[in-house]
């Protein structure tokens, strides 16, 4: 769904513990009588919001904590820089907008200091990386966790919404998934990841240019990025579109990091967040034509994951026989103390 | 100094260690030979950034962390989202811009997450005053203490910078100064501030009204808002424009809650921050032409509080001779320990 020019309500997000608290946090967001009533085109609950600034803009911001997000032992503070960055410009990709600028506010333990040069060097390659400038910020001391706020506003002549998917679509999704939830599964057993799931953990790429290339070809009912991981991400994609998805473990395009394709690993594709590759509604047939000069084009497949049915919720297709997803995976429950 | 069309540089920001630390956190911060290049109509620091998106839109973001912007034992949550999100409003004011949009990202503590929906209330109270929609942001648990990053968005067609003060120019504020301070100093005492110090403090008023009205009737040369009090603000702006400011402490128009014109009460007036007043250059004749006005359609004075020579600094002219001022007041001083 194109949403320039039509006003969006909330989007609905899907099931979880934490995503209650995001929608009470969210809820009656909507625009007053006042200045801003006529400008927002799309309201909380997408990837981004977009005003209409004379042109349509895409806003988001993302919020990296410390001790939540990753542990300062698996990041150098570059690192964690850039990654918070691209995180951030994820979620333009995932509105199939262009970046134009980046703000980001820096809580930093004072005994730290020294970290926020190396800090916003990472900011500003990934802001770079991606053609857009860093054009403000703010700065402050805590007496807890480093944390970085990164705001992101990109064009958005057309964003592509959660909410379009329908029965009879294919859900697919781009490159490799599993290899951040690698890395963090080999942290958190005591080891240390490999060369491969660490870049996918510390260097996540935001596919930008992929969305616009995919949005200009093809008719995409439905974008979102994976950040809380696929089964999670098709959680929301399903409530906001009122559709069901039906995904199947035995499609999922595996991180290299994974290894063989063993049930584990599977599940760490499915469930495991942080991957930032995009997830998106289409037609088959139309996507199946493309996918070779995708390929050439950006070096990582497409991959059909799943479909969109009638109906609600995310069903994962078992080789053991079919069940619905009942909760969602443990890397984005923030509040439960699961988290990194 | 009127920014629209044309780009400007990174404006310099008046001395100490905080802005030291700020100015190496945003250096290097331009535009890349990107998307962003030709976007940016102006770069950091100053109140806002103004990207052209269609039409000029100024972004900034705000961060208030517990413990060094407020403490927890002073405000109710409901306050200290109106709170926060009434001084990054307080930005685009500083750019006579009209609000649009707010975004805000939480750090709770996973013990106090009851907390978000009053938080979230004050947020919404406070962008709703202004006439700005609650469009997004992010949540997440925090290990430390409570923080808010505040992210506006406003129209500004004719953004009014920092960096155009001209000698002969009289320095003129809003308001009452001094309010926030007395709270402050009040609750720091170990006592309980006046009820006009406590809502000085908990319930500032972005002037933004105020500033679209001044910006039409006058030619205003600089303008900025007043969060890191007068003294060190007035030092922003001398340095953003390259000139000197005079500030005259007699003049001052010392908040209620101070009581008689003391000296100590002319210090927080001149020291104390947070008043989220405006500071602005113009000519003196036609500010005093237009004051009585002002005063009728606001029910706040214009005061002229000092003015601008060629030079750089800020002096204060006291009664006992007259001094450079060597340091900015402490309120702002976060990584020095001096906060509250």
């Amino acid at each position: 769904m194109s949403g320039a020019g039509q006003k969006a309500p909330f989007s609905a997000l899907g099931p979880g513990a934490e995503f209650d608290l995001i929608r009470r946090f969210l809820e009656r967001g909507e625009a007053p009588a006042g200045a801003g009533a006529d400008t927002v085109l799309v309201g909380p609950g997408d990837d981004c919001a977009v005003v209409d600034a004379g042109a349509p803009l895409a806003l988001s911001t993302d919020l990296t904590v410390e001790g939540v997000h990753f542990r300062r032992e698996w990041l150098a503070p570059e690192e964690v820089g850039y990654r918070a960055t691209a995180a951030a410009l994820s979620d333009l990709a995932a509105m199939a907008a262009t970046p134009v600028a980046v703000l980001v506010s820096l809580g930093l333990p004072p005994e730290r200091k020294e970290e926020a040069t190396a800090l916003m060097a990472g900011v500003r390659r990934a802001a770079h990386d991606c053609g857009a400038a860093v054009i403000g910020g703010d700065l402050s001391a805590t007496a807890g966790p480093l944390f970085l706020d990164v705001v992101v506003a990109g064009a958005a002549p057309r964003p592509v919404l959660r909410g379009g998917a329908r029965p009879g679509d294919g859900v697919w999704v781009t490159g490799w998934l599993g290899g951040a939830a690698a890395a963090v599964a080999a942290w958190l057993e005591g080891g240390v990841p490999s060369a491969l799931a660490r870049t996918a953990f510390a260097a996540p790429v935001p596919r930008l240019r992929e969305a616009q290339w995919l949005a200009r070809r093809l008719e995409l009912s439905a974008l979102i990025d994976l950040s809380d991981g696929l089964a999670g991400d098709a959680a929301h994609l399903a409530a906001a579109s009122g559709v069901a998805i039906e995904l199947e473990p035995q499609s999922l395009p595996l991180h290299a990091a994974l290894g063989a394709g063993s049930e584990a690993a599977r599940r760490m594709a499915l469930g495991g967040g942080e991957d930032y590759e995009l997830c998106f509604a289409a037609g088959d047939e139309a996507v199946r034509e493309l996918a070779p000069e995708f390929t050439a084009a950006f070096g990582i497949p497409l991959t059909r994951v799943g479909a969109v049915r009638a109906g609600s919720g995310v069903t994962i297709l078992g080789a053991g026989g079919q069940g619905e997803l009942r909760q969602p995976p443990a890397g984005f429950r923030h509040f439960d103390g699961t988290a990194p």
